[in-house]
């Protein structure tokens, strides 16, 4: 087994007092209740049976299968967030029913190393045989990816050992061999995880795989389509008979614009770009720059949310932003954290850096109550409990729901939250980069000497950061600090003396080289003003809108502070908008205030709908609060585009 | 039979340059083009089949049932149309066709009466099992309404002798005696019909039979469960289970607001008007007056447009009313029309012939290109090519389509357009009442003289009208003129003498109570002023928003004339807003042109999705045309509610 090279898990910590409330919420809620969910322990909840599967596919209990055809991959997610937790927080209660329960995945396993319990319990003979839909390579993609992580937090190399055999036996299966199915996954996932497993196995056929996997997608003869004859299916595909629902409408280094399920896209996105980094192949890295720039200029929410629409789960088009229809998935924007953090680590660029923060504090953690036992998997920027009846609006829910039956988005945040640890820094030989702002404390070797970072800041909710830096003698190395994008006017002091950053701005980050010696203290300071959002012109659904931001933390106003009708406030364009941190307010936080315009609606006759006469418009106070924390008050309507005026 | 009291239809001849363009059309394109289209002839095109399946019905041909199972419904409708433009235009050839046809709807009629090709080719032992889905009711009673149309048209019984064969059987299988079926149609339409066969045949039977369908309407036990159970299906009802599609979730006369299809609502409510004037049942004409009040105030869009939403082609609830997702049929706009006749029999109230002549010049005109070649049946106020590529939007089509398989609106127009004549009077004993304004010639009996009245306009480009009233001697009897809701300051003169009308206006109308003489003239002025519309505060989706309404007719912008990105352009609340007649743009529309912002969208960079910057806008020239003639040019966006700003 190789040398782990993921430094950034084993030597970081978050410390954090925004960040630290979250992990604790996963850890004290969202898994022991995914725990009991994969055991069928909840009353009035649909059972889950996925542990069950386990056991009867290792001869160990009697039954049907039961769920979906991805139920295993619920048993991955759960491992791997509970890998970062025990990385994080040592739990031998917990390590112990994760290690009992990595013996019974390896009980389950087949001879022939196959390790999937729909197939083995179900439909014995038919393993292969819809690869397109059935979610055998996404379900070994997430055990391999909860593999790593669980070997890189206990070292334990029980679950890695399974997964190797399993990874080895799919690499007889595909491949352009006699014998072998050329073909890829309908659900992309694997090819992000063979990349994990190649960095800690060293072992290339699993680099070789990934790549095969991602080269194969999309070329004619279509593997879709020679699959469908094999098993006589003569039914158009569901989507519109577009194999772009997955991604696989064109040849991967043809693709340009983000269509499909977003999900399936952005994991994708995500491996291409480890690809192009592993690989040096640079037409894989201009397909990830192009394919960025679509989905972050041209298909993103302010929120970071993905998935313009819901048929598909799906990216729409260029500009179509529809706040109220959306379905900007919980997981869409935590693949989108995953496919920045691989962008980052192409290419040093603040942008990267800039969307991973957006989603870290919008619309990822927007799919959690702050108790962690609600959960969204459609982030809207827009609901009122009204329009939530129409039909088109269905998967609008205007509340967060228990655990699903499908439970993809919990466990997904699950394990964002617990390794966020893996996002604030990147090392390289001479270069620390300071990528994101969250209490932290880090160990690195810059130049052949260990250095440790402690990182000190309020953030989001304000912007001074300390940065400490401690070393066993003086080093010289750079320090490569992210300005945010949103940010207007930084400032860099040194041991208490200001330094000019203005010209060692290179593409968001400020980079220092100097000599750095034990306790040098560096403050970064990025005033927080309340920024009025406007969106691109080209976007239909936002003209006339502003949008409230403070920070990274985009705002929205609720009906529990607003009232009802919030599509009758007018921010006014100009005007004060006051900051304030409220400590008693939703687990704490900063809320935004100032004088709005209202229509009476009072003096509206109801017995006219229409009429040639002008609104009457009152000054009022609203107060907006950040995005992430809706709906944790009474259920109502929110908005974050608000209506402007003049 | 009894004498026909339709005296509208035979007194008033339609002389109105606006109305007889549009009469040409459909005498010219329609109705040959659906010939050609129920005979198969069409190129192109799928085959109708519907006259095939009466020439097998009728044992004149072989082959197998072919088309919807409300096919029949294509030909009834035909015949009605051809009927009021028979009596409109007398036409030799086209009155022998029509005559061919029902002697061949009489060949194909079963020996108990039974007129239904479907059932009687395809499922000859199934008649009224399925009374909910299957229309046997619907196309029954658009037959009658056909037969009743071609008797007034042409005098000839043949065809409501057929029906009443028909419709004395039907009476015999619904009702609550022994071995009668105690249920009432899943597609209203027969309700209303029967009421006007009434009035040609004088039969109370069928008015009862009317009035048992309504009263039977919704009420427990529920029909269409125990015809489920009759018919041995468990499937739950695709409309979530819920009746309420066909308004069936209540007791018609406990239903205070519009739900479900919005065609059935529509007939549905047109029957109900019509059987509390008939009967005079207050309950009946209570819930037609509160059902008037839930459309009309809270559900109805500004161009007379109904049914927010595409599942179920329905209502969904008060103040819902999104401008680019909504159904709005073409169809549902013409019920409109009927309904708000019957209304104004109940009761001579300007409202209703205010909503008739807004669904007159806007939602139901607009279903149809000024050629009469292409059909719109979804009418949305907000289009863009770009966002009807959306699955949500997969319903409203950016151009307006050929001959559609289910021709339902096509025809609907055509029957409109053809008995335009019917709307414009109401003679009672001694009142005739203008309701709209229509250049038109009618013949009269006012206090028992014949009075003939000519009006000349040229509405809805302009205001003025002259009413050139002719009697044999001085006869006394009351001139009612309708104000129309739009006009803020009405002016009447009577040979060229101003009368003070303010204290004379009761429920919208002006009484001119009078000796009337020989070539008496009035002359009605109603100022056509450019109006900004607003919408009651409630309505989400126009809230910032404004409308222009001059006269009776609702314009919008196209982007063949105002560029694309229509949301870009702000219309400010003051300022000029010129009406120009252009007499070579649309076959002679009003324009109106006036100074707007526009966001400059070349200044934003394309880079930047969002950012905290204000836009730049710049002064243009808008030009804004009839909503009805939009799509007539080049396609592009339209929006009919424009950004507005101080």
């Amino acid at each position: 087994m190789k040398t782990n090279t993921s430094k950034n898990l084993a030597n970081v910590t978050v410390q954090d007092s925004f960040w630290n409330q979250q992990l604790e919420v996963v850890q004290r809620e969202v898994i022991p209740y995914q725990w009991k969910a994969l055991n069928d322990e909840l009353p009035d909840t649909e059972p889950s049976h996925a542990i069950e599967n386990f056991r009867i596919a290792a001869g160990e209990s009697d039954g049907e299968y039961y769920g979906m055809v991805f139920q295993d991959s619920d048993v991955a997610k759960w491992l791997e967030a509970v890998a970062y937790s025990l990385h994080v927080t040592p739990d031998e209660t917990l390590e112990k029913t994760a290690d009992e329960l990595i013996d019974l995945l390896g009980r389950a396993q087949q001879n022939d190393g196959y390790l999937n319990t729909y197939y083995t319990i179900k439909e014995p003979g038919k393993r292969w045989t819809n690869v397109r839909d059935n979610h055998e390579l996404y379900c070994a993609g997430h055990l391999i990816e909860a593999a790593v992580a669980y070997y890189e937090a206990t070292g334990k190399r029980k679950f890695v050992d399974i997964m190797a055999r399993y990874a080895d036996y799919i690499n007889t299966v595909f491949g352009d061999g006699p014998g072998q199915i050329q073909g890829y996954p309908g659900h992309q996932e694997i090819e992000l995880a063979l990349v994990k497993f190649y960095h800690v196995t060293g072992k290339e056929d699993y680099l070789r795989l990934s790549k095969y996997f991602i080269d194969k997608r999309g070329k004619q003869p279509h593997f879709y389509e020679i699959e469908k004859e094999r098993r006589g299916d003569s039914k158009p595909f569901w989507w519109n008979d577009d194999p772009g629902y997955s991604q696989a409408h064109l040849p991967v280094r043809e693709q340009t614009k983000a269509v499909g399920h977003s999900v399936r896209a952005l994991y994708m996105y995500t491996a291409i770009a480890d690809l192009a980094k592993e690989t040096g192949d640079d037409s894989l890295r201009e397909t990830s720059e192009t394919l960025w720039n679509n989905v972050t200029r041209k298909q993103m929410y302010v929120t970071a949310g993905l998935g313009s629409g819901e048929f598909g789960e799906a990216f729409t088009f260029d500009y179509d932003l529809p706040n109220d229809t959306s379905y900007t998935e919980t997981c869409a924007s935590i693949a989108l954290v995953f496919w920045a953090d691989r962008m980052l680590k192409l290419a040093k660029k603040g942008e990267y850096a800039d969307v991973l923060e957006r989603a870290l504090y919008n619309g990822t953690i927007s799919g959690m109550n702050l108790d962690g036992k609600k959960f969204f998997y459609v982030n809207p920027l827009e609901v009122s409990q009204a329009a939530s009846r129409r039909h088109d609006h269905k998967h609008v829910k205007p509340v967060r729901q228990g655990w699903f039956g499908c439970a993809c988005c919990p466990p997904n945040l699950a394990r964002m939250i617990t390794s966020l640890n893996r996002y604030l820094y990147t090392e390289d030989i001479d270069t620390l980069y300071v990528h994101q702002y969250t209490g932290s404390k880090g160990s690195f070797t810059l130049n052949g000497e260990a250095v440790t970072v402690r990182q000190e800041t309020n953030y989001p909710w304000e912007g001074n950061v300390a940065l400490h830096v401690n070393v066993d003698q003086p080093t010289n190395f750079k320090l490569a600090i992210r300005v945010p994008g949103w940010c207007q006017d930084a400032k860099v002091t040194i041991n208490g003396e200001a330094i000019s950053i203005v010209d060692d701005i290179v593409d968001g980050y400020v980079y220092i080289d100097r000599e750095w010696k034990d306790s040098d203290l560096v403050n970064l300071v990025f005033p927080m003003e309340v920024q009025r959002i406007h969106a691109n012109p080209h976007v239909r659904e936002t003209a006339g809108q502003v949008a409230l931001q403070r920070g990274p933390v985009v705002y929205c106003l609720e009906q529990v502070d607003n009232g009802e009708n919030l599509h009758n406030i007018f921010l006014p364009s100009e005007g004060k908008l006051e900051a304030a941190f409220e400590q008693e307010l939703l687990n704490g936080v900063v809320t935004i205030s100032g004088e709005a315009l209202r229509i009476v609606e009072t003096t509206w006759s109801d017995d006219s709908l229409y009429a040639p006469v002008t609104y009457q418009k009152t000054p009022v106070q609203i107060k907006a609060v950040p995005y992430f924390a809706w709906c944790n008050r009474e259920p109502g309507e929110m908005r974050v585009w608000l209506n402007e005026t003049k």
